[in-house]
């Protein structure tokens, strides 16, 4: 490598002879141990070092537990699968490869509230980070890492860690230094408030502190992360945008919000990037975003015009879009930070905020009750995320799924939810692309009759009002028929389809 | 009443003249309002006024929305049930009668977090509070109400009502002036920290702060709340209690815990208060409590010189100890804060604080979801309560439970709760008198065996390991036998009993 290059990178001279190869770094990777690696929701995570301890597997036993932000992209978490490399996972995956390892019992995944994974870590409740691997955009003269497209959980695996494992990573460009605010909240007994008061502010530093002497391999990548591969918006999830636009207009209407709304918080996804490209169609200026992931649809409103600021810890794009954002991040830079997830989920800050959290819902059942994660109530999709870190501390919780999936075999709104990942008291608005519920301040009797209503149609809107009145008749705050509560899931199971009129057939 | 009374309690001239009867007051009070009255667990419930509207209903259409801190005594809910008064009810409750009706759908009930019912007034999310009735000691120079036994949302109501009624209780004593700390949390877009750094800070003012115009009446009461009715300790709660204190002691050996350890904070009812109780037993020293009830397990602590200091939002006792520490309350003025529930629960506060929350669980799943409201999924019992406040964001959520109810017929550890109020994501710590799991950093298999291993003896072990291994054969993140997830509880509706046995005799 140009040494032009490696001094612009590593400006701190004695980390220079530190760079060595993947597999020389791998060595520092042994079996059970375990290993804390950059990387959140496909962005910012390490390329290189994962995929030669999936190597070194080959040749001797090697299994770990691997903690990371959240989800990793470059083939990191199927390479670490099929090399058996992963006796224990978390916070958050979305990898096909492992996902089914996870199913079938191989790996035990712990998905965690996002903002969680590092306090637990602090508060030493889990076992501590062996080794930290952090892709880093360079390394400033007094030795900060400056990450590259997420922070994620890397300021406590590096504080942590025994030995930090640094992939620079040339693919980014040098404008991104800056773009960070690293603040590694107090601590109790001593803890102070977090200063953040709205989503532009600064409260830390452009890198993360990492002891030179701790730093024990230093690799050179230069590869993008996967791109995010969200389906582009369709006529569902336009209707789905529509009906929030209209909530919206309604509450600015009256007095309830303003035009640039609260900040905005976003799930990962088709639906809910969509829903949020969609909002370019409605009556809203100055928006912001204070939320975990930045997608294609928050430059969409940054272009716009509409949107002034957005606060995360991971941008993660398409390809397209990843071209345009970081090939010319300088045009960028004044409206977007990236923090530790341990900030940008944080329930104080979320609290302050007021926030109006947008998340994609699996199913829901009629009392308002949204499953995320587990098919069937048994097999996990990806994980929780930070969902529960934002609905738990919103200033509204919305909640989006198309009504029907799998060409209609499958109804989103079911009686009973075979897995809670959000309660009733967290969930305040329900979207599908057949209307808006508005749960605000319901009993669970009228929030099963305002979802069946504005959520549903057709044959399942039938069998809902049906299972209602059976489950009326036996009472309770929240009546269900108990023995036919779960009965859509053993149909769907038994027949491949949630309708009745299948089972007839 | 003597004059010199009226003036000590009511010391600011011009409202003197308010004082009038219940029957007055309860003039104020129409139909189709929403009324905010005081009262949190029983404690500082108005007294006086709301019989006096229960019996106005006799004559005349009433049917009011009742929002309060939470439970109320005196027999309040049950005479504004039995008068026909409640049209919805918010957000928590302990009556049977209310409960009875709530359960056959009479009563629209909407039980919330309890940090949230305020936020959602202040959002204007709900309707807006008309009339609030709140219970003071004594109302100062300068106008500020003093509560009495709890502050709930009162600083809320009273804010945002336009008409406020007082009912000055001559049961408790001036002593009490000083007890509360009422800080009403600054809100966006301007919302500031809130400057709680330890369970004993104070951030606010004595009372609450109510222009004197909006003052409409002034009731006079001379009666003490209903005490709490917690069964004492037994060997169970006992047993419960040794598990906690060897966890704790284990923590602290390893240096996880100290010997203060942390915050705690406790639900109520019997068995919670059973377990702070046998806490006197443990080897821990200067504990300090941050929760939002007292009970008379706190004052045991203090009376032991084991807890320096605790922090609740309403203090409910039994008869003979609210004797001692109301007949007393200089003694304890030290060492006791209430503060509006905003604050005794507010996520940005346990956050900070770093709490070991200590909540009851009506039942729990081998997964360790927890339903602490609905019995056999749909019959409300209280309410959510505060318990989601504290476990969401607590440094260890623990949640305590006998193995089984009702002379063994029902088990409190079942396949699948059909109510979630709980997620696994936030039950670290499951007890009950057969033992503690442990569940923090295992997944959802692991988490299974711990628990069926620690928790759960006899017959009912049998049968959770026999579901187990039928639930892994199907595989999953989650493993469960959707056709018979429910059907311990379906058994218990049919035949009377959980058990197997029962259904084969």
């Amino acid at each position: 490598m140009n040494i032009d290059v490696l001094q612009k990178r590593i400006r701190l001279p004695k980390l220079r002879e530190k760079v060595t190869s993947a597999e020389a770094a791998a060595e520092h990777v042994k079996d059970g141990m375990t290993v804390g690696m950059s990387g959140f929701t496909l962005a910012g995570c390490v390329k290189s070092v994962p995929h030669a301890i999936a190597k070194k597997a080959a040749t001797r036993p090697l299994k770990i537990s691997l903690l990371t932000g959240a989800s990793l992209g470059n083939d990191v978490d199927s390479a670490l699968t099929n090399a058996g490399v992963l006796a224990r996972r978390s916070p958050f995956q979305t990898d096909r490869t492992l996902r089914n390892a996870i199913n079938r019992g191989e790996i035990m995944y712990v998905d965690n509230h996002l903002s969680e994974t590092g306090e637990q870590l602090r508060r030493q409740q889990v076992k501590p980070v062996d080794v930290a691997i952090i892709e880093a955009v360079s390394i400033t003269e007094s030795g900060e890492v400056i990450p590259t497209a997420s922070v994620g959980n890397n300021e406590i695996f590096a504080a942590q860690a025994n030995k930090v494992i640094i992939e620079v990573n040339l693919a980014y460009s040098l404008e991104m230094e800056g773009a960070h605010d690293i603040y590694c909240a107090s601590h109790f007994p001593n803890a102070s408030p977090i200063g953040v008061m709205s989503p532009r502010d600064r409260i830390g530093s452009i890198g993360i502190p990492v002891p030179p002497e701790k730093i024990v391999a230093i690799v050179i990548t230069d590869e993008m992360d996967t791109p995010s591969q969200n389906l582009p918006p369709d006529a569902e999830t336009a209707q789905i945008a529509g009906h929030l636009i209209d909530f919206f207009k309604n509450e600015i209407r009256h007095g309830r919000l303003t035009e640039s709304l609260r900040p905005l918080q976003s799930g990962i996804g088709t639906i809910a990037n969509a829903v949020m490209s969609g909002l370019q169609t409605g009556p809203f200026s100055h928006l912001t975003m204070y939320s975990e992931v930045l997608q294609d649809s928050t430059f969409e409103l940054i272009d716009a015009g509409m949107m002034d600021f957005a606060s995360a810890t991971a941008i993660t794009l398409s390809d397209q879009k990843s071209r345009e954002v970081f090939g010319n991040f300088g045009r960028y830079k004044d409206h977007v930070v990236i923090r530790p997830q341990r900030i940008s989920n944080h329930p104080e800050v979320i609290q302050r905020l007021g926030i109006i959290t947008i998340n994609t819902a699996l199913e829901a059942d009629i009392y308002g009750h949204v499953n995320s994660t587990h098919v069937m109530g048994t097999h996990m999709m990806n994980g929780i995320g930070g969902s529960g870190d934002f609905t738990h501390n919103a200033h509204t919780a919305v909640f989006v799924t198309k009504s029907v999936a799998k060409n209609g075999v499958i109804s989103s709104i079911v009686p009973m939810v075979p897995h809670v990942d959000h309660t009733e008291h967290d969930v305040d608005i329900l979207v599908t692309e057949v209307g808006l519920a508005d749960l605000r301040g319901l009993a669970p009797r009228e929030r099963a009759q305002t979802i069946i209503n504005n959520c549903v149609e057709g044959e399942y809107k039938d069998m809902l009002k049906e299972y209602v009145r059976e489950a009326n008749l036996r009472g309770g705050q929240t009546p269900h028929v108990l023995e036919k509560a779960l009965s859509w899931h053993q149909r769907l199971h038994e027949t491949g389809s949630m309708k009745e009129t299948a089972k007839a057939g």
